[in-house]
């Protein structure tokens, strides 16, 4: 089957120009099928903020109400999805800015039935597998906003770990997927405070102890969620580290590397 | 040859959800091939105003400085446009919502050597033709944000007539292409108090006496110019009026068609 890379960044990424060119120039080398999601970052705060838009975050999550909602799809659909495909346009990758409503890409539904009412935020039902083997196939490369739609006319605020996930999972069955989560660490680190020590190799027994040891937590224990999800739907493998060292993730000198 | 359809559809209709509505219903009916390409409206200037970021108008024209670049990418790749995606899946269209960026659909150069200096205003230069025709015949209908790139990573604000102008211009070698303007009036009107006082059929004489009679005036030189534009580069009709009467402007019962 042929290679697909699935890569993620996020907010931290996104948020400087600097490291967001170095992950955009590595992914402009890749070679292979190639699809970039991306997250939110500060954009959307620094502008709820100058719109006096109240943001209300429950444990850490931003509740997506209708101006937030707004808000989101302005700066990920919009300015951060654009200048990031009119870069990559410009290290002359053909890339293509998408939402989930695009070309109906990603269907979701708004989460409902929790203790905290989330607001417009969606959960992913279905991946248009046809529509992204179509765009590859025509040497497109994907970058993804975190926004779905709920084919009722509702967008919905989307986690980027989740979008990436399913995509990679989705495409599972026609590619020989594989799922890198880029961030602003070099991996998984057994010392938080210490960039040279990440963990090569996490599996689900590693990940139990490292879990009940907190070295795994808060926002990192989502991620390897999300990944196992990933690995048992069919992606062959998931990596987590540096972003802009695309490269060496991808051929395993860099980074954790996550296995069942 | 296969009909297109490239529709236009000004500020005054994105700006009102009933008429948008309306528009976008009428668009999910036809038949054949189409395009949409929306103004901007009112919605950037309000996000300006909130984030004080001071509006230069000359001679009726935004100038796009670095602040209102950003504003429009905003607002029209990304609110207007996923917005309008998302309404047109709910109807059952399978729409795709681009901006000139998005698989180098539209490039262009920032406008220099003029008296006045517009910023990051673009003027077309190529319509990539293949990537239309490719999405056109796998069922997608575009919807395309006034924004382009020069493919040396700069986004540019650029004119949504001159846009679907010269998609309709770059189509017409491969599609039987009609061009609709559609606004908020019936049509060009002989008396503009007058809804009734649509003028049914413009010709290049007729368009002259009218120009010097100053019954044609402003933002409606600049749309004929383009209609003429089109009709020379090869698009088989042009037709102004009221975007929600789409049907009616189709099949020559409302709204001013342009002839050469």
């Amino acid at each position: 089957m042929e290679k697909l890379y699935i890569i993620k960044i996020g907010g931290n990424i996104v948020d400087n120009p600097t490291l967001l060119t170095a992950c955009l120039t590595a992914f402009s080398k890749l070679e292979g099928q190639a699809i970039l999601v991306h997250g939110g970052g500060k954009l959307a705060t620094q502008l709820a903020i100058s719109m006096g838009v109240e943001q209300t975050m429950v444990e850490g999550r931003r509740i997506t109400d209708e101006a937030t909602l707004k808000i989101v799809t302005m700066v990920y659909g919009g300015a951060i999805n654009k200048n990031i495909v009119a870069q990559l346009q410009s290290l002359g990758v053909n890339a293509m800015g998408l939402t989930g409503a695009d070309g109906n890409l990603i269907k979701a539904h708004k989460r409902t039935g929790t203790s905290i009412d989330y607001g417009f935020v969606g959960d992913v039902d279905m991946v248009n597998t046809n529509l992204v083997k179509q765009l590859l196939s025509n040497s497109i490369k994907l970058v993804v906003a975190p926004i779905t739609h709920d084919g009722k006319g509702q967008l919905l605020n989307t986690n980027a770990d989740t979008i990436a996930q399913s995509i990679a999972t989705s495409m599972s069955k026609h590619y020989e997927v594989h799922l890198i989560y880029g961030f602003e660490r070099e991996g998984v680190l057994s010392d938080v405070n210490n960039s040279d020590s990440v963990i090569a190799l996490i599996d689900r027994p590693a990940y139990g102890i490292l879990k009940n040891q907190k070295v795994i937590f808060e926002g990192m224990i989502p991620k390897i969620d999300n990944a196992y999800l990933a690995l048992e739907g069919g992606v062959q493998s998931v990596i987590i580290g540096k972003a802009e060292k695309l490269n060496q993730l991808i051929n395993g000198t860099a980074g954790t590397t996550i296995k069942i």
